[in-house]
């Protein structure tokens, strides 16, 4: 995933890539997600894992600057609060499809997204 | 707050009161929150829940079509899955918020929200 983000060269089709990996994991993995979510959450979990995520926040800052390159190649005015603002929005889609996975219009959302960033591309 | 959204006529200060009120109360509620995300997410929790979560589902129903309702003042060409799109952003804005609270940026992330309605106000 993080080397697909360092990869593909076409903005527009690293984004499409990074919307799609979120999407498809959310759909093939919902009850591992779920889990994680929780876990994350939740002050015990976060304590036990607490050694692991000192690796996963390597993982995290990288694939967070890659994603801030990612807006700033899409000409986007404030890469690093649209990334936060991407990263906030991606976590509340996956969110509320693991609390609904039938009823959550997942393609909809996707297609929002792209939308925003095809959007500032053109006014730009 | 229901009422509130009810009440209060133009749809920009009903907006502006919507955005204001979940960052108010992520801010004074951070702990009581972060339990209440980490139940909602956790299978036990959720059937532990469920009666409480029936009266809640009620109140969601109608928070929901509050929030279509002031998209659609609003002027958003698809006020339902805006809708959704919307309540997606603010879980996930929440969610980071309560991940990190002194490093998440939420007042940028207000302006970002705001900045999304008011621009597709002014392009209709």
């Amino acid at each position: 995933m993080f080397k697909a983000l360092n990869e593909i060269v076409a903005p527009e089709d690293r984004f499409n890539f990074l919307i799609n990996f979120v999407s498809d994991e959310l759909v093939k993995k919902t009850d591992e997600l779920r889990f994680y979510n929780a876990l994350y959450l939740h002050a015990d979990g976060v304590r036990a894992i607490s050694k692991a995520m000192e690796k996963y926040h390597v993982q995290f800052d990288q694939q967070f600057l890659a994603e801030e390159k990612l807006l700033k190649d899409l000409g986007v005015a404030n890469p690093e609060l649209e990334a936060t603002f991407l990263r906030s929005t991606l976590q509340g889609i996956s969110l509320e499809y693991l609390l609904s996975p039938k009823d959550y219009p997942l393609q909809q959302m996707k297609e929002m997204l792209v939308a925003r960033y095809k959007i500032k591309k053109d006014l730009k």
